[in-house]
């Protein structure tokens, strides 16, 4: 069970070793997309980088009837396709003795059981100590019934630590989000739920605390009184792919706004938190999202726009439009679009705007934070209007770094100022690759940090702060608003 | 005559226009160095910009006996080995059309007459309207004389403008200086004297004020409350080459820290000018100089360290001491490095130390401004020592760019905080190499922009903040710190 203790000091400072103790990574939906592209891929990683605990072990799980050998030769075959190193004979001898598969029905009680069997064996045999995290990597309609049926045959607690890791979405909107943290939290205490983001895994996004609070030169622009606003986009060229049955249910505010860019957000917005430890950080993310000024009904359209794509051609190609997708009704009112205007009512970001904006088939795939400065005060040299105000882009996707736009002389015998970028590119500059978020994030999880992941009361700002706007637009229109397939969204939006 | 009208509203805002009138440019000195190197080539180089007016011509005159056909003849070849494109024929036939040659001999007026008859005769033929420009480019001792020369046959005035730029070194002391400057200013006005500091030319000098005032980010950081102190070093791996007569009776103080790096530390430190008008700009300059708290006799060693350089090597190449050197005196005290810390009594830089350093045969040759900045008030990831403070390099050579220092997460699954560099180069930025410092020089003068000119006072003040280091260097010493070739200067420099 979770104590104090894992709010850890550990976190505080440098920590080059940072293994977690032996442990049992349980997943569920072990036969699913995730799992191969992303968890067991991401475990080996941190397995090659000898970040993993001896004794470490993974117990696969799912409806499908599978042997321990048929899921590892599934497993070897994903981390060949989707990790970069391929597998390497060595690491996966290692990795693979640890792991088992074993099927459970959702609807069997017995099969929980004969999982809990399993990994009090493996306790004894591999001396994992009774930790064990799970994984909840299948469709959102389980999550509630997995959790209870681990509560009704005591896999939520153990003589070890036990954590549950649930993947998005959290709730589709404030009501069934509530419904389903309360189900969790019958079970599971508060400190035991892990629900990731993997947004917060990402490198450009750790990077933003570090940036702001590591560095005695961005700190004191932070503020209303040398920023103008700040632009959270994040952009995909692609449109739904064959996901039209989720994302019909689903919409970009629901899909990237109330978790990924929120997050983002509070990262960039909030106060120094006192220390690193998990709650002093998630603290200070409440508190200023408890700062957003709540959007009314009335003004919705001040604060919120909406589009869904039309037909269109990105980069030549020509792209149908979103109601004639697979799965899509032809006359959705699903968006495709959303751009919300953020006014942060606190000493440092009143009359600040934070516009967070996201859709699909737009010209090009880009995640970033772009803070704009203001203007200086005086400008000694007139431009010609050549140069813009100052500003500091923190690109999440693709291409990780960050720029900053200042103005310069051109060179030549004459005063001619433009605008010019300096930039730290992170790939070139450490001559590696950034990491899997999920690696990050799985390790946290083990090591009991739950910096980066969401905790119960964000989800409920967040989700109090956008309902007037779901509800709003759940009402039948005359008008609602597109964009070409391959534009940077409606016409509306330009107008904010 | 200059007037008023010559602090011009031009140099407010863009001149994409900048043709200076039709003019002459007479050079003293035309058969030496610099002429061939630098002050043809850069004429050269402007006219090919097309920025020179129609009729322009050169004068060059010195003691050798020359046709006009030789004079340009020697000029082409060294704007062929001089110049980076080499020299173009159609450019060329009209460069040389107005490029005349006349002997002068300081010692026959008669010569300074047919002198000003020939310019007489140029505004005539070529219409250059009685605008002079002479330009000083002989040993030092014969400024006074030509000026005096100039005066007595009237060069001093003409119908149209009539300016003159004195080379470096302008005097050697406050003394020399004052007795240099009385004698200019008996011939000519303040406002006819160019005094030059090709320092000022470079493109990253020149930047230095469009960084700061130019941007939003850079002014709110300028001051005691952010930067814990700024270094100003020029440093080369060069000796004094064949220049041991001059370098002995000069010495690095002299050479570098009294001209050029005074007028670095001035841009880098004034207040910002209530205009661009030359003059606005030289008052800050002064204003921010006579703020340098005064250095007494008693505490020079906690002010300045000197040293000179004993046999070492550079680049694995051995190199002998500066007393073995030719023309240097076995026994000399010359100082072939110094390194001096200044102090601003000023609301901005109260407690910051400014260090200002230069010095030969030093492990490679580089000119930068480092503005360093306090650390972040709280460090929050404690970095075990890895990171370094923040700062802001600017480049004046070679290489000219600007590097901003920071802090910033290593990728992977641990919080490592690295110091990382964002960078802006000139030469990749702008797809086009800067141009000579001494093209800028030569165009400002002829349009009557005096703003990258030393002002007389400016002179003042640098000779009397420095004659007690001069004074006191000029006693006998037990011990004269030297330093190995090919390091970073003496020991007693570190302790600074």
């Amino acid at each position: 069970m979770e104590t104090a203790a894992f709010e850890n000091p550990l976190r505080e400072g440098l920590r080059l070793e940072r293994t977690p103790e032996s442990c049992i990574v349980v997943i569920f939906g072990a036969s699913g997309d995730l799992t191969k592209r992303k968890l067991v891929p991401s475990l080996y990683s941190l397995a090659g980088q000898n970040l993993l605990p001896s004794g470490f072990s993974i117990v696969g799980t799912a409806r499908t009837a599978m042997t321990h050998e048929e899921f590892r030769s599934r497993m070897k075959d994903a981390i060949n396709q989707f990790s970069d190193a391929g597998s390497d004979p060595d690491i996966w001898e290692n990795f693979a003795a640890g792991m088992l598969y074993h099927p459970t029905n959702i609807k069997d009680r017995e099969s929980f059981k004969t999982l809990r069997d399993l990994l009090c064996q493996i306790n004894q045999q591999r001396g994992t100590s009774g930790n064990w995290l799970f994984y909840l990597s299948t469709p959102p309609a389980l999550y509630a019934p997995i959790t209870q049926m681990l509560g009704a045959v005591g896999l939520n607690r153990s003589h070890g630590w036990t954590r549950i890791i649930i993947e998005k979405p959290f709730g589709r909107d404030l009501e069934s989000m509530r419904a389903l943290n309360k189900k969790v939290l019958d079970v599971f205490a508060e400190d035991q739920v892990y629900r990731i983001d993997h947004y917060l895994g990402k490198e450009t996004v750790q990077n933003i605390m570090v940036l702001r609070f590591s560095n005695g030169i961005f700190e004191p622009l932070w503020n209303r009184r040398y920023i103008d606003h700040v632009q959270i986009t994040a952009a995909e060229s692609l449109g739904i792919e064959n996901r039209g049955g989720y994302y019909e249910q689903a919409g970009t505010l629901r899909d990237m706004i109330q978790n990924h860019l929120f997050q983002v957000f509070a990262l960039v917005a909030m106060e120094p938190p006192a220390s690193l430890r998990p709650n002093a950080v998630r603290d200070e993310k409440i508190k200023v999202m408890e700062a957003i000024r709540p959007i009314s009904v009335e003004e919705i359209d001040q604060f919120a726009v909406r589009g869904q794509y039309r037909a269109g051609s990105v980069n030549g190609n020509p792209m149908k439009a979103y109601r004639q997708e697979e799965d899509v009704s032809p006359d959705s009112r699903t968006e495709t679009y959303t751009a919300v205007k953020l006014l942060v009512d606190n000493w440092r970001w009143a009359d600040v705007p934070f516009y967070l904006r996201s859709g699909k088939r737009m010209p090009k795939r880009v995640t970033e934070v772009a803070v704009q400065f203001r203007r200086a005060p005086h400008l000694l040299f007139k431009d010609g209007g050549a140069s813009q105000p100052n500003s500091l882009i923190l690109r999440i996707q693709p291409d990780e770094g960050i720029t900053l736009k200042f103005d310069a002389k051109l060179p030549g015998p004459t005063v001619n100022v433009r605008t010019v970028n300096m930039d730290f590119r992170y790939g070139t500059s450490f001559g590696k690759k950034s990491p899997q978020a999920y690696e990050r994030l799985l390790l946290d999880a083990m090591l009991g940090d739950s910096t980066l992941f969401a905790r119960g009361d964000l989800l409920e700002v967040s989700w109090q702060l956008l309902m007037p706007i779901l509800e709003a637009w759940h009402k039948p229109v005359d008008h609602l608003p597109h964009y070409e397939g391959g534009s940077w969204g409606p016409r509306e939006s330009d107008e904010f």
